[in-house]
């Protein structure tokens, strides 16, 4: 009897080594496939070149889900569909300026980009004496009486000691997101903000801002970090300096808008769904090439890696463009509820939102009982660098699928220079590494194949 | 006295524990000054944008061992010193230009560099029939009947699936040192190569090229990998192209020139030395910024961060920009043969020569017994994403060191994108990221601290 267990698993163990290597070759040769098609890179020129500005509501944005809808039409997936959405719809304007106006340095003109879902200031501006804080206990110590009527200037770096970026993003979005408000509630007549970068260059960094019920809406733009550190140069040397912004934003009403979802049917549970997504809108000052049209060329490269390899997953598995991640994730929302009215199942969700640079693992948010199963793949992709595998996954459009009980997964890159890009003018298809690009998609889709063969 | 072994195993646990978070708080301050400082970034600005063109022998290379003596003078380092050695003299000349002519498909202009230490073709140039191979190989089944007269054409990328961009680059750079001598010997009047990059792009690469004895001196040059493809697709419509090739680089006198040395007196072993090198030297049509711009900063910044926070080495830290080792590394050779005359002890030396991306980890050649104790650094660089401490190390300019029983060690950084920079026109400061630089920067610093701390 001992004998035989022994036998059996000698025999298990040999079966689990021969599928080990057996995967191990699938991978490579995923690896391979993706290292040496042009077609991840070029999609993503097309995106990035054809469809730039294509915020959400805009003209643009359809276009992009014109192109990604064809891309996995002419991959021959089992389903190609789009699911309706409404999104906000704001409008730069032309003719975002600022100028510095110093009795004692004369006049300087900044880089500046309104801040998303901003009022503008009207036709001819607004001017204001400059009073520069650090953070919003600064607004409360130093009270209506020295704000009200001025121009408030935020000027807390991201912290460059955290080698997380992300972290360092964390720690001074609060000051993009709710200074205007903060601000107004003392009484300024605008809002400006250091650019949310770890760059000094002359790029003013956008994203989403959002207003207070019941406190004044003023307007509320970036200023480049190099123009910041000026301006509060010449702000120590004249205190009486002011500003003079013009803006043009406006928010109108709301337009239609899609997701695009592209589908690999599964061969045994075809009602279980694994999401690969990104992000289709992007801002409209660049490219949107690290966010997010990596994110969704990796999302249509990954299915399109396992389809052409004949990789046939148990499971279905969705390549989805989700629509407004940058202003309020209403495409999430839609495809969670579309999940809901017709009862799917969701296995795991993939998000891949934090740029295309070089894949350096994931992170999970699973059941704990699952977690250890889930670490031990890094095995598989030591050979390919990709070393990195933590708890802690998710992401702002796959997050509302955990209420299904999915796996939810974040895709990590490198993330050194990422913010170089964000939200700026200088984030384009340039920045961009073909290498770097394929090892993402590659990466993704070999978790896929993993996670789906050995029911994780 | 069992009792009395357990207390003292545990009163030395305890000791360890505590050595051990003195160190991660160490090793924290170097990683926030050098990611707080633009020191590094700025000196490297300065070494691309006013030393371009810094070949060994030139004048500009002469310019960058004036500038990092000086900077590291201003370090108020305890000693810095120049080590003088005759190097070869190669200039590129103007005008270097490739046209095709067809019959077929009129006349194109392709993008070529001169391989360093080639023969000009005069000023009339040189007008050949094409003829592409890949290998060697091919060469010796084509024979001396069809390659005479001829131009041949090495067309073998880099293997793109290789995850290793340095393998990949170590298995194609035969065609760029070899191809010439390997063509002129069965009759080839001229050398055309690939560019070695995995980028298809515009950029030329260059890099040194060898003739052997007794075999025709060719003119050798590369082309873009966009021309290369280009004119494989030419040629596979008009075998009877051809190409004329003008070109106007030659050798010169061999002239003076150095290496430069800045030390760190060791506190407790002084007349052990610990070099961290970079090569100051860098091929003309960049600014030499990830090859080696880099290596040199790393090794001029982790030797600033260890004085200005106060780390005082037991051993003697030497920062060492080696000249010349693009051609015939004879600053390598020159440093080892003064270490030899005057009896130095060569304890560990590290080379940064992969460019200047985000750090991922280092290599170590050391002796069997020294190398767990290596292995297990990785600990203390896991904060900072710095995981790969692998066996094998070393470097074109510290190798010689190995006689010296040194262990060496080399620097590894992210290395997708390296290749689109390494030998070309693309090689400039604005591909350097500060964060990553400066992460470079203190990783070197720490390892250097722990080597010497812990007599590793």
């Amino acid at each position: 009897m001992k004998k035989s267990v022994a036998i059996i698993s000698f025999l298990s163990l040999l079966v689990n080594l021969y599928a080990q290597s057996q995967d191990s070759v699938i991978i490579r040769r995923i690896f391979d496939e993706a290292l040496t098609s042009r077609a991840a890179y070029e999609n993503l020129r097309y995106l990035c070149k054809n469809t730039k500005g294509r915020i959400c509501g805009s003209p643009q944005a359809a276009e992009a889900v014109e192109f990604t809808s064809q891309v996995m039409l002419d991959m021959e997936l089992d389903s190609v569909y789009l699911q309706e959405l409404m999104v906000k719809r704001w409008v730069r304007g032309m003719n975002e300026e600022a100028y510095v106006i110093s009795s004692l340095f004369g006049f300087h003109e900044l880089t500046i980009s309104g801040l998303g879902t901003s009022v503008g200031t009207g036709e001819k501006g607004i001017i204001g004496k400059v009073l520069e804080v650090q953070t919003f206990d600064d607004l409360e110590k130093l009270g209506t009486e020295n704000i009200k009527g001025k121009l408030v200037f935020f000027n807390r770096p991201m912290d460059p000691t955290l080698i997380n970026t992300f972290a360092a993003y964390g720690g001074a979005a609060d000051q993009r997101t709710r200074g205007a408000s903060e601000a107004a509630r003392y009484g300024a007549i605008g809002m400006v903000i250091r650019s949310l970068t770890t760059a000094l260059d002359d790029f003013p960094h956008t994203g989403v801002m959002y207003y207070e019920e019941g406190i004044p809406k003023i307007p509320a733009v970036s200023v480049s970090t190099i123009d910041a550190e000026q301006l509060s140069r010449l702000l120590s040397g004249d205190p009486d300096l002011h500003l003079h912004i013009i803006s043009n934003c406006k928010n109108l009403d709301e337009v239609t808008s899609h997701n695009v979802v592209g589908e690999l049917k599964g061969t045994v549970y075809p009602d279980q769904i694994i999401t690969i997504g990104g992000h289709l809108d992007a801002w409209d000052t660049g490219e949107g090439a690290h966010d997010d049209g990596t994110g969704c060329i990796h999302a249509i490269e990954a299915v399109r890696l396992l389809k052409d390899l004949g990789i046939q997953p148990k499971r279905t598995i969705r390549a989805v463009m989700f629509m407004d991640e940058e202003i309020a994730q209403r495409g999430a929302k839609k495809y969670a509820e579309l999940a809901r009215e017709n009862n799917e199942k969701h296995y795991a969700a993939i998000e891949s939102d934090r740029g295309g640079l070089t894949p350096v693992g994931f992170g999970f948010t699973a059941a704990e009982e699952r977690m250890e199963g889930f670490l031990q793949l890094k095995e598989y992709f030591k050979p390919y660098g990709i070393t990195e595998f933590v708890r802690g996954g998710g992401g702002a459009d796959i997050g509302p699928l955990r209420e299904f009980g999915a796996t939810l997964i974040s895709f990590i890159p490198e993330m050194q220079r990422y913010f170089d890009y964000h939200h700026s003018p200088n984030d384009t298809f340039e920045q961009v590494n073909i290498r770097e690009l394929q090892l993402g998609c590659a990466a993704i889709a070999a978790l896929v194949y993993l996670i789906d063969k050995y029911d994780l």
